[in-house]
């Protein structure tokens, strides 16, 4: 059977991944709320074709005064080699080659240096400018390693750290096959939930110390001069805090419904967030993310972009870095396809008036 | 099992028809909300019948200046010889046994001319005058071509033009068994999608540049006398000005839930256009009708006439001119019975009041 | 298993049925939206229980001028005897013994002389008055034969005519087996749809002047001095209508879902006709009534009783009248444990504060 | 297949338990209706996490004056031995290890001092005061059987008494199986229904008259001088009328969906008994609690602490005390980690503006 959508890549992969990856790469907390909440969302917002419109203009976007292709980056996801033996070396190659952005986990199964090299290389046999790679940071419990791991980003050329505060007192959720290893916190130690019947289990324990506050995004913000993105902030409120105290991006994101279960859709906390935000910065928005038509009404709804994070999982183990550019082929196709029935040719030309709530 | 309603067509159907043509007849596009909607749009309207009334009346309309018996047609299906040998020629000598209107698609599988003369010599047997049929364009990429079938659809007796502009960019998602081509095209050239990874798709290709515009309208206006519908044009300002441009009536379609996935249902679409049209032109829709009730509540809301699109091809695969003839005929009978349930024996005594929201 | 519930009944009704019996009984028309609304009506409405209530009391009701032991009565069903051998004798004389009223078919498969003989003989074996026997009737093609049912109904001791409006162009449905048969219509012509394709079908044929009027309910409430209630009648308008012609009940029904399919529930419709008739007439209503729930939920809003139908096939296929008796006081009791738990120990306490909608 | 959820427990429990216990566990009134509405109310309300916030701080509440560790107690569910032949030692062990308080049912299959032995004894091992216990109190037939019950309470430590009212006339259910039984009432008459067909069920029955009414309430209140929780009465002007009459806390009850099908789910009614209880009184919830969500939701609804009944059964049965504790462990972590994704590391911070609807 071909594969022409994004969920064919998802039915596929099922079968080119061993249960427990499979069941980690999919699963939601709870009651999986969140998780089908997050593609729900999208569903439940209808499209309004406009019939006869001119079809000149093109995908393109800036995103922190870079040009993107489009308006799409591939999320952080950690452990890639769980996937595939090539990992995040294949995820960015392919990016390179659709000319796609990717955010580098701190998780990364192969280090960040190799994956920046690997783009720099792609994108030269290209003979293209590489697309952005951008550094998702997991604070660590202490502050020089997690300054080491800054440091080591902007060495390698990353043009931007994603700072994610949402996953703090999230456990792992899947033992790791030996080879797959967060490369990048070698000889760092590892936070861990220690907890005694009757007493403290998470409250006011290290644990709950160790996670990140306002303070220590003051201190990020001092320590680098990278651009600065929280991913994982969803209030309104904090997420005016966290622009007046100088981050330069928001990635609208309930970590898949990975973390929290009840949190609403990537979708509709976009809209609170925008509301708040009052475009003092770009928004990005990740969550259920499949199709074209998911990608234009994100930014009908305020987003600059979209992260997709699964899909990178799916297509990865499919067919490894192939898979990874075909993945994102069809949805750049699906993104084109859509803004023309739209009548909107350029990214900036789609707006609510373009949605509808369907009943 | 007797076959008794539409949908035992469709189910039948199933049996009758090669699994690839199967599923190119039923699909939707994406993940299927449009097509669902459409359905469901029906089903969430409810119906309130009026006791004790006089039953004296007919189902005929007037449409264009001509009298139809029922408020329906068969609606542009591409290809009918996918479903049966016969393909259209099948179809149009049912429509015309039960006195139904045809719109014969520009991607026929059997020629126009063809296709016009089977009504004829079919209603000359029955000593009636034939049923309209009226010619679906898609316009060719040089105006040329365009003009030819124009032409030939104005020699041929086709009553109107229904020009079809939601489909420009849809790829055309069957590959075509032996001998059943799109013959009214003999000799013209077929657009066709060639993407540069990495590059433009389809945005500012040069197919984009041959969807059809508003100047399209135009000039079509300048170049034929027959009376013009639009299909596929579902927002008010598009119908407003599309009726200032002069077209002589809408079909507010959503091209059965094939192109854009998200566009809400036909039957809600109508309602915008209908309060955008106000009554200047009038108005058919099309979209999920199976039912004598989904007719009257289409009726109700605003339209002329309703056209059916997949259930041609389920009764021409079932059992050919035949099948076409009696679901043509199961569909006019439930019609009539809810117009007597409903105690509006005229088609323009279907009105709001008849209709409640099921909740 | 034990049976303990009225669709325990159900379920095991489809094993005492041939399949087209079963069928026959179960359909709704069309899509079976109404026959789904008729359960979901009931199921979308809440309770809210008052704690510590006094729970002395009764479910008696007075209903033109006569007493009933509960609000529930047996619906006209036609042709019991597709269930059971003794049909509608069985069923009589359940609800005999359990003190319940029940509405005769025209179309029952017993003559309405020995059904009435049948009640009459266990009311006096159980030493009581029976139980109130009303006469349903189908208007018959010539006035004469109409008038010839209602004087045996007379005869016969029916204490009410319910002249039921809304199924006059209902197909039979079932080819009758051998031995089933209207037997009270015995030498009276049956009506016949006769389509002549491409001309009219129903609307302003014969079979559509045969259907009842106003000016049949003015005649035959100049023709019998019993009380008449309208079944079918579902407009806030038409009820209104009626009361003014003297009508002495409504009964608020869409047929079990049989025959429009888009009607709302019996429940919903309730709820209009109950405003428009303003307390003038005593108001039944039926459509899947199941539960002692549903009971009282009909009751809070607005019906002094209501009529079951399906679940006395159900019972009678699986048990013959012990089986129509078990049902009723199933039926019966969990109507008092509902009123308990509501702390409503009257009919008349029942009111919509007791009700909520659920979400 | 590692338990890490309480419905894995479920899950599990189906094949440890008989058939007809499992039944009679898991089964709901009528259609089930309130059953699913008690889950379903949970999972329709989202929640919105606080970025960066300060966790320090812990579960601990404050209940009649007691220190609770947790904001979650086992609620009264009869007949433990059916799960487990420890029974409530069992329960009461595992509560008492995780610093848990538990309500003993009057239909205990342990007699209340046995348990209230076992609980002082493991608190003894631990080193820790006992977490408090109370007495789940059913009126008896005779009011001095019921003061027994209340003395023998008393004698032995229990701290409140919970006066249940919502199931006075709920039939048992099940046949308890050899050493099954209802040991606290040894040599008490129990009621029973016994309906003549034809003539009064319930309602004015000897049975009903029995039912709890406000002058047992009145009486018990003068009866005892400990605590008195009405657990049951739901609507908000039985809720203010059992405060004016002295009750010291309100349990927001539907008994798990075990009696009247169709009330609301606990959840929305702790709402309406809130705003009428008006912070006179702790009010607790019951129904559906399964997740640490559940619980952060119903103390932002204006719970005090929440009551699991069905899970107690669940994991007694896969692993009788082991699996009560391990399964209040897994709870009070859910907890302790949604509190701290709330940014809410105290019960009292948890607010409406935590959550949100969703759609
Ligand atoms: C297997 C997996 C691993 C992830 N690892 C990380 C991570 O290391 N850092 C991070 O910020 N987000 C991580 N995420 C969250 C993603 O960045 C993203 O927010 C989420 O997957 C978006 O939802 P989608 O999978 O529906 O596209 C991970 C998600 C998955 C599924
Ligand atoms: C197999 C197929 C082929 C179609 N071909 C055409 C076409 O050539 N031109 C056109 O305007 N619409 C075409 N349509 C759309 C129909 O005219 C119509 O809008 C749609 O089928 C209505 O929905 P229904 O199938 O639910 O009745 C096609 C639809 C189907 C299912
Ligand atoms: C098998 C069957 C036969 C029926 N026959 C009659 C009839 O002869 N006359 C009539 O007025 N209603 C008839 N009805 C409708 C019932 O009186 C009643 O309105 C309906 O069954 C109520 O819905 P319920 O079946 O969900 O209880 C019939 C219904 C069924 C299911
Ligand atoms: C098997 C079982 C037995 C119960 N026995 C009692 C009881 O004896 N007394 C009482 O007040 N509630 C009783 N309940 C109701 C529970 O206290 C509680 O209200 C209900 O189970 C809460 O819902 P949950 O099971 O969804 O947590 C019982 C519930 C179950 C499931």
């Amino acid at each position: 059977e071909t594969l022409r959508t994004l969920s064919d890549y998802e039915r596929r992969a099922e079968h080119h991944l061993p249960a427990e990856v499979w069941r980690h790469i999919q699963e939601g907390s709870g009651r999986g709320i969140t998780l089908r909440e997050n593609r729900a969302a999208f569903d439940r917002i209808g499209l309004l074709p406009r019939a006869l419109a001119d079809l000149d203009g093109s995908t393109a976007i800036d995103l922190l005064g870079r040009a993107h292709a489009a308006p799409v980056m591939l999320g952080p996801v950690a452990y890639q080699r769980l996937a595939h033996p090539e990992g995040e070396l294949a995820s960015v190659r392919a990016a390179a080659a659709l000319d796609v952005g990717m955010i580098v986990s701190t998780l990364a199964s192969v280090t960040m240096e190799d994956i920046a090299a690997a783009a720099i290389a792609m994108a030269g046999e290209l003979g293209r400018r590489p697309a952005p790679l951008w550094f998702q940071l997991y604070l660590q419990p202490l502050r020089e390693h997690s300054l080491q791991l800054v440091r080591r980003a902007e060495a390698a050329g990353y043009e931007a750290i994603v700072l994610t505060v949402d996953a703090a007192l999230k456990p792992q959720g899947i033992t790791l096959p030996p080879g797959v290893e967060p490369v990048n916190l070698a000889g760092m130690p590892r936070p861990r939930q220690t907890a005694v019947p009757g007493g403290r289990i998470l409250l006011g324990t290290p644990l709950a110390q160790a996670a990140p506050g306002w303070d220590d995004l003051a201190w990020l913000r001092r320590a680098t001069t990278l651009p600065i993105l929280l991913k994982g902030a969803v209030l309104g409120e904090d997420a005016r805090r966290a622009v007046d105290e100088g981050v330069d991006g928001l990635i609208v994101s309930n970590h898949g419904g990975r973390v929290l279960d009840g949190v609403p859709s990537g979708l509709e906390l976009l809209q609170n967030v925008a509301e708040a935000a009052a475009g003092r910065v770009p928004l990005l928005v990740d969550g259920g993310v499949q199709l074209g038509t998911d990608v234009v009404k994100a930014l009908a709804l305020g987003a600059r972009a979209v992260l997709i994070g699964r899909p990178q999982m799916h297509a990865l183990s499919v067919a490894g870095m192939a898979g990874v550019a075909h993945m994102l082929l069809v949805l750049r196709t699906e993104i084109e396809a859509a803004m023309a029935q739209l009548g909107c040719p350029e990214p900036r030309l789609l707006c609510p008036e373009r949605l509808v709530a369907l009943s």
